[in-house]
């Protein structure tokens, strides 16, 4: 490929920086320390009141700074060792030909530039702000102290202009199969989280082929008295189906993931996210003194009770103010006669939903918070279960309530659709524009402003716009929880959602699957467009499993198969004949919750105790640590031979 | 502790020796060959027409095997890597403070005498038998030349009569606490399978006091109106235990694994079985050529219709075959009016269903060996999941029959009682002492036998009876399927069919737990004398896990979460006059074959396609040959100079 030598030396962080006359003086100070640590940098004048400095660095310099990081490469040798630029050649290249992924360089990269640290003796004055502001201190990061005085702005991602033409052209907006995608080349673009995102949505769109088409043919013939066998049929293949798909998703997951040489096990592994907070619960003899083993064992039980604590609050509320509130709306929703009564009714009830999923989402937030020794992936995950709840509350007990209590069938389906095109299509439609409507007059602002203050040279006007262009793009961000999700969380939210939708009222309306199929086809190109041109790069992320979704499209297949056989009664009993015994329901309803807790069970007891997890992480970090120089060396030394023998032959 | 010493020298196998006067000359060969090769011998000559040789090994001659063997093994760094004699200090000792583990030993030992090759260039005469048969040919193992031609009886493993007398007194004969055992004892004198077994009869004991309790205070007190309300939360209190029991068995499970040294992967990691088998289907560049991965991709897929044929086959004719017998076998004792009658069936069902289970279990043995391309464990696993299906229907059906069909309780009390009582203990008990009185006889005739043909002096007699004793008594086999397993299968299976008559049936018979908890009690010295008494010290297997009978008992408690909640609606529904619609009734058993599919299939498709997982083992192997002499060489290095620091200090 022709673009990785660009790509090596492309600029890739974007800085920020307020430019009055004052700290013009400081600016120039940042960009020589800047410079002395290997960091190639441009400065530009933004079209307002701002300075922008676009940082590259060469391979030599990351190279150091994944050496003093010790990021966790895997090597020709087959086992992952932490970097070392001496021994580079025994580490292995990406596919795409360079030595880092996007999410290694840019973990380097924020090495760089946030480690530039006073060396010397006493602190140094780099500004003339009053008082100690001015002065760096010793051992402070200097772009942290630029950014408490308010003269650094904001780091971030730059678009690559050259990748970013390329993906358009053969991704967005490549209008000849759906669903192809260059997976490759947006995992090297835009990390391995967004890659498993979009290969799980190309993937689901493909198998959906098959219920879609299926639904259609349910709707479009009469197939006379077989139709009544054919809806059962038509259920138990769909769940099949649901089934199928997420095995072989997972399949295909650890396919790619071995592909990116990404290692399942980093995935479990917490370790990797925080080690500095992991690392303290770890005493230093965890199998030999059985104290170190009992504390762990403390701290692992009450590690969760407080999960257990949090789940069961945030159950209880949902159960008690977010079920009588949805059943409220659904019943008003079925006894409003009128089209404007509903109208104004529906209206009322989406703001209202809006603001209980903020406060849902911090109360959430918050929670995860609390429990605070766990490690980031585990909160995000905790995060995604809780929020997942509120919503799925939200979408689903309206449309439960009007197809199992009142058998509305009319109003279900009604109602399936204005879920499926309102909330999903139309309401992604403005969550996306209307951050880009921001930037589009944030742009023009700047513009204006530029031309009114000072006339620059064309050209020079034009080159800087670029990158202020990116920086005033919004970040693509989630809406609940920032701390502990991208923009991602949103995409898998909607994503789960239409899931739900569609199987879980299957019976209902076979139809559906065809629609869900059109949406998801638009999805695949709307999201990859929304992420190449209307939001800055994404921050890649080091965890690399959409686990947290992939369960709850499990609890979705699950849930499908009980709620479609209370609809196949429905439909089947149209003259509400049919009698249960209330001791019998009583009895069934046991057994539901009976199974559902055997099999919901294994989450909540991890099966190996904490102290085994400890001491055997501790041993592999341990052999990690001891050897990787010598294996190194030794890989080297033999490859040495070998380039040697060629040569004399 | 003191027998370490001992133990590394102590005779720990066994050669029982054909005595013939032509053969003379051959055990004299063999003996000096053993002898060159380290090991130490000491011959007896036996009661009857026998010789026996004990064999030991100093610590020297084993550590050279284990580094032929390449055995993997824990070392201080924290890594498995192959065992090295000199570096042996490298490598974690056991809590026995031995090096090697009773599985090691046995696997040196087999190599050892197994070993014993023809390096010269010619055949070597070894015996005056006619035409070749005498011939020692280049390259042949002696010990195998002499088991062809029926010199070599059996080599089997002995017991450690310090160790034995150690057992016997602080654990089978051990009557203060009937649930602590020494566990760790246990794994280092008879293996970790077995050491295993023991640990989850021991937890699954004290675990069935709660339900003993609860069950014994519903049959005892008289409750009043409260009584209908106590047994749905009977019920549910069950159900939750063993869920809970099943979890909890698996952490502490992993936290034997953990303090045994045995690593986790190495459970799930065919190579570590059948290396030779499992090295065929690895080509040599799995993840470069996609040609590799498509020829893997294949043969798993091939591999998988293989065993879903096999399991179609296996279930299909259990249900086509056995439930009819069953049904009828049911039916005819539920109609039969007079105890002879009764009587007279029961006879000829007992003898015909041991022909079925035979005949079972050869066709599950033989549909196993056709997928001849899989492990060991995988096969031992099959043939598990294959019997049980077998055994299920036997145990249970007749049950539910009475249960559910004629809500006949009092039949089915009687009947739970005569199969935990009869089946369990009556044929446990006939079944280890059939094998027990057949060596006492032939104790007697060897013994009748040497008085007869010559008279020995009495120390050499009474010293050469104890191999032969040992030599005498029966093997610790399985009743079905030798090949792939111990008798551990049937331990297991009487537990697993135990705990599924105690749970599937808890709300017709809540007493019956107080049963089972007095069958465990006596079950666990039971099963201990048997062990340390009866039969000869058992082949230590690798595998350490019994995975596949946990699946069962998983099985089992879903299982009986359906059956207790029939149990229950034939309870409260005295008058029968509870009235399902047909509808209904199928959409419920819809629903429910639905969920067993949902949670039954991510046994079927792995999650990992093979390729993946091929690669994956490959690098960790390569990285293993590549590095491991340098690895352990660098920890020797350390330790030096730690020692040198130390000494210079």
């Amino acid at each position: 490929m022709d673009h990785t030598g660009t790509q090596v030396m492309g600029f890739e962080i974007g800085i920020a920086l307020s430019d009055s006359d004052a700290s013009l003086e400081t600016v120039q100070f940042l960009v020589g320390e800047m410079k002395k640590t290997g960091l190639q940098i441009e400065t530009f004048q933004g079209l307002s009141t701002q300075l922008f400095i676009k940082v590259a660095a060469p391979l030599k310099t990351l190279a150091r700074a994944a050496t003093e990081l010790q990021i966790i490469k895997p090597t020709q040798l087959g086992m992952d060792l932490p970097f070392d630029w001496e021994e580079a050649h025994a580490f292995v290249k990406h596919p795409d030909g360079s030595l880092f992924s996007w999410c290694d360089r840019y973990r380097c990269y924020q090495h760089l530039i946030f480690g530039i640290v006073n060396h010397s003796n006493s602190p140094i004055v780099i500004s003339k702000l009053p008082g100690n502001r001015g002065y760096w201190e010793v051992g402070e990061s200097l772009v942290r102290k630029l950014e408490s005085i308010g003269i650094v702005e904001q780091v971030f991602p730059l678009h690559d202009e050259y990748m970013r033409k390329q993906l358009l052209k053969n991704w967005a907006l490549n209008w000849g199969d759906f669903t192809q995608q260059p997976i490759d080349d947006i995992h090297s673009y835009l990390g391995t989280q967004i890659a498993t995102y979009f290969a799980f949505l190309g993937m689901f769109t493909r198998w959906m082929a098959f219920p879609a088409t299926f639904g259609l043919a349910l709707h479009l013939f009469s197939f006379g008295p077989v139709k009544s066998l054919l809806l059962p049929v038509f259920f138990v293949s769909i769940t099949l189906w649901a089934i199928l798909f997420c095995q072989f998703w997972k399949r295909k997951h650890s396919a790619h993931l071995a592909r990116w040489q990404v290692e399942c096990f980093a995935l479990s592994d917490p370790a990797h996210n925080t080690p500095g907070i992991q690392d303290v619960s770890l005493p230093s003899d965890v199998e030999r003194t059985s104290k170190g083993k009992e504390d762990i064992q403390r701290t692992e039980w009450f590690k969760f009770l407080m999960r257990f604590r949090n789940d069961a609050m945030m159950i209880f509320s949902i159960i008690c103010l977010q079920l009588p509130f949805e059943l409220a709306y659904a019943h008003l929703y079925e006894v409003a006669g009128s089209g404007i009564t509903r109208f104004g009714l529906s209206a009322v009830y989406l703001l209202a939903i809006q603001y209980f999923t903020r406060i849902g989402g911090k109360i959430s937030v918050g929670l995860i918070k609390h429990e605070s020794n766990e490690n980031r992936e585990y909160q995000a995950n905790s995060l995604v279960y809780k929020v997942f709840g509120l919503y799925f509350m939200q979408t689903y007990i309206g449309l439960l309530y009007h197809a199992l209590l009142h058998r509305n069938f009319d109003t279900l389906r009604e109602m399936l659709l204005e879920r499926l095109i309102i909330t999903e299509v139309i309401q992604n439609f403005v969550e996306s524009s209307f951050p880009y409507l921001k930037y589009i007059y944030n742009m023009h602002k700047a513009f204006r402003d530029s031309k009114r203050s000072n006339e620059l040279s064309e050209g020079k006007v034009k080159f800087a716009t670029k990158t202020e262009n990116e920086y005033l793009k919004p970040t693509y961000a989630a809406s609940i929880g920032e701390e502990f999700e991208d923009g991602l969380f949103d995409d898998y939210l909607e994503l789960a959602l239409r899931f739900g939708l569609v199987t879980m009222f299957a019976c209902a309306f076979p139809l559906v699957f065809a629609f869900a199929s059109l949406i998801n086809l638009m999805e695949i190109r709307m999201d990859a467009f929304k992420l190449l041109t209307m939001f800055k790069r994404p921050v890649p992320r080091v965890a690399s499993t959409n686990g947290a979704w992939l369960n709850i499209f499990q609890f979705l297949i699950v849930t499908s198969i009980c709620t479609n056989c209370a609809i196949l009664v429905c439909l089947y009993d149209k003259e509400r004949k049919w009698k249960v015994e209330p001791g019998l329901a009583a009895i069934l309803v046991m057994e539901h919750v009976l199974l559902l807790v055997k099999f919901g069970f294994s989450r909540f007891i991890p099966e190996e105790p904490a102290w085994v997890r400890a001491s055997r992480m501790k041993n592999v970090a341990q052999a990690q640590d001891t050897c990787s120089k010598q294996l190194l060396g030794s890989v080297s030394g033999e490859r040495g031979e070998v380039h040697e023998m060629h040569k004399t032959e």
